[in-house]
């Protein structure tokens, strides 16, 4: 019965030469990630450019850099909020970060980059989870630990710009209770063990924590588990930015909310963004190698010598270069600059000055450029960060109404 | 690995001849259940004479009749907890109820009696689960409905007459969340898949809210889930007055109480009360079947024919019971008269006139006998129970310190 679901994903742990799931990335070999065939075996949509020219209308202004680049690339059911959204109704966000570092990474900030273009577009709600139970369960921290990094996490996720009067952010160790967990136990309810281990790859051998852990992270998609927020409201619709590794947990709980009476959350879900040392895009970058990433707390030179390490596509002769042009698959500061770059007319000169043959630029211009435009995102990323003060960080996890959320 | 722990006890759903959880009780082909046989496999221990002796001098009072009728006649760590007292420490009672009916029968209050007993002896504290959250993952109840019976047990157990200075009733629903959620969690993280399945019995087609629930009844045993009741008291020990039945839950807890730098709960284990129409004493009294218990709801009239059909041991012809006595073991209103009847003498003198060959006693007198000592406990339940007020329902389940919880 179970090969049958849709969302039965067990051939990644098994014969498949991909492996995506919210703890592993990897494709065949270190390849590439082929996104087409997650798509297809997720069983999510590609976000075509007639839904991104849509969310130019309804919104009045330019789609993100993220959606214009496919950096945001597949969906569920968007088109159903932006239905809706044309109607008059609302909607509200939720996404979310498991706090286990204490420094982001560029690849950290983009779906929270994204998110708050969202709720700026399209003003709405947004509710942030802090998956410190997560971390505590998966990784070697004490609970009090995995509390401070949420808390270390928030100011970095504050300092993105949310608006206070429309972002809720909470930790579970603080939030799972009441209602919160009454959707929790409604959907566990719903999920058998066998259909757990089919999503997410469980084993014997691991904790009956994990098994609990889905219904955490599945209950912010229903807006009855924050009565503070929404009350009355249990028909509000929730759009879920987010990696697409993130997506098994939402499968499972748009496979539930009709048997509980609730609307099935809709996403939108990203790439991922590439390792500074992999070629291609294989994989996420990982927290656990500080060489394979760019943080927000690099300084300017550690962001130089990164990227002047960081895997080129470049030729290190000139008359190759020019003869040939990069191979912009492989070179990972041009991947950076697509994904960064706010002008979209200079991305499109490099594209050809350096990407084509007979172009005029070479890897130390691209390298140059990258670290530019990096160097200025995390200064402002720290200048931000330092102006959010403690009682900024209780405003935002204070449970409270958001009286002015939808304006 | 697993069949070396002390506590697996999945050759119950297999090839032994009794299955004893917290899910099903029963003995081959319906004989009696083999407490020997139990406390062997479960590896508690016999609640001897010596220990009901100290019971007695430590409190200066007669033990209750559930402990000198041997109601009471298991436990895991009591001669601790009575070693703790005797050198002036404290500890706090923990028990609890599934509440999937409406109203509780006679074997329902056993635990409840006695932990009211023992509150009052040893002059501590008392938590009491609801497991709302349990009942409606296991039965066919909605949320709302599962809190309603919470709240509705609440008044039957609260008719037991414990003091409110010292008890603090609380359901899983209002009161996960906070430090109770972190010691869930910790737990959660201690007991691999396979554990629980052997503990348990839990299979794959099991919904993995029953393999989160284990969790939830584990966290009242340690002090620290109460930061209400126990500021700063994390050593102060627990003692858990249950049936045996109960016992899986609290093997998995002591086990994983020393990896978290807790106290391992004693325990303090009763056997099952029996159905009425039960020979000898086979497994628990069932919820559903009404014919099968008395219930704290029962009119004089229902008590009085439930047991003049309840299966009894002595003879139909006088002269039979006359020349050989009744058979104790399989005369369910003696086995009443001996867990309820308060005198020890009038019982001893029953046994004699009714269970010895030459005694005056027939069945009539006997069933006569219990008919006005369960009528009396009923009617008291009952006339108590009417003067629950909501308001008294709210101070039991009030969180709030016990400031005068040890004296």
């Amino acid at each position: 019965m179970e090969q049958s679901l849709p969302y039965d994903n067990r051939i990644d742990s098994e014969s498949s030469d991909q492996v995506v799931n919210p703890w592993e990335v990897s494709a065949k070999d270190g390849g590439k990630i082929d996104y087409d065939k997650l798509i297809d075996k997720f069983g999510c949509k590609r976000l075509d450019e007639s839904l991104i020219d849509r969310v130019e209308r309804l919104t009045g202004r330019q789609p993100h850099k993220f959606l214009r680049r496919g950096v945001f690339f597949a969906h569920r059911d968007f088109n159903e909020i932006l239905d809706a959204y044309e109607s008059g109704e609302r909607f509200y966000l939720y996404t979310g970060r498991g706090p286990s570092s204490e420094a982001l990474h560029l690849g950290h900030l983009i779906p929270f980059m994204f998110t708050k273009y969202l709720q700026e577009a399209f003003k709405v709600p947004l509710v942030i989870q802090l998956t410190d139970d997560e971390k505590f369960m998966w990784k070697n921290l004490t609970v009090e630990e995995s509390e401070r990094l949420a808390r270390e996490n928030a100011r970095d996720i504050i300092a993105c710009g949310f608006d206070v009067t429309k972002t809720f952010i909470f930790s579970d160790f603080d939030h799972v209770g009441g209602a919160f967990y009454k959707n929790m136990v409604k959907v566990s309810k719903c999920v058998t063990l066998n259909k757990a281990k089919g999503i997410f790859g469980f084993s014997g051998e691991d904790h009956i924590g994990k098994l609990s852990f889905p219904a955490v992270q599945a209950a912010p998609s229903f807006p009855s588990s924050f009565p503070h927020l929404f009350p009355g409201m249990d028909k509000l619709r929730c759009l879920i930015p987010c990696a697409i590794d993130q997506d098994p947990y939402f499968r499972m709980t748009r496979d539930v909310a009709p048997r509980l009476g609730y609307s099935k959350p809709a996403l939108i879900e990203s790439s991922f963004f590439p390792a500074l040392q992999a070629s291609g895009e294989n994989g996420k970058m990982s927290a656990s190698d500080p060489n394979s990433a760019i943080y927000v707390t690099d300084t300017a030179k550690d962001i130089k010598n990164k990227i002047n390490k960081a895997k080129s596509g470049g030729h290190q002769f000139s008359v190759d270069q020019h003869e040939l042009g990069a191979d912009l698959e492989k070179d990972i500061p041009f991947k950076y600059l697509s994904v960064f770059l706010e002008d979209d007319s200079e991305l499109e000169l490099i594209r050809k000055q350096y990407g084509e043959k007979e172009g005029i630029m070479q890897t130390g211009h691209v390298k140059k450029r990258v670290t530019e435009v990096l160097t200025e995102i995390v200064e402002r990323h720290r200048r931000a960060r330092a102006a959010v003060t403690d009682e900024m960080v209780e405003a935002f996890m204070a449970v409270r109404p958001l009286p002015s959320m939808f304006e």
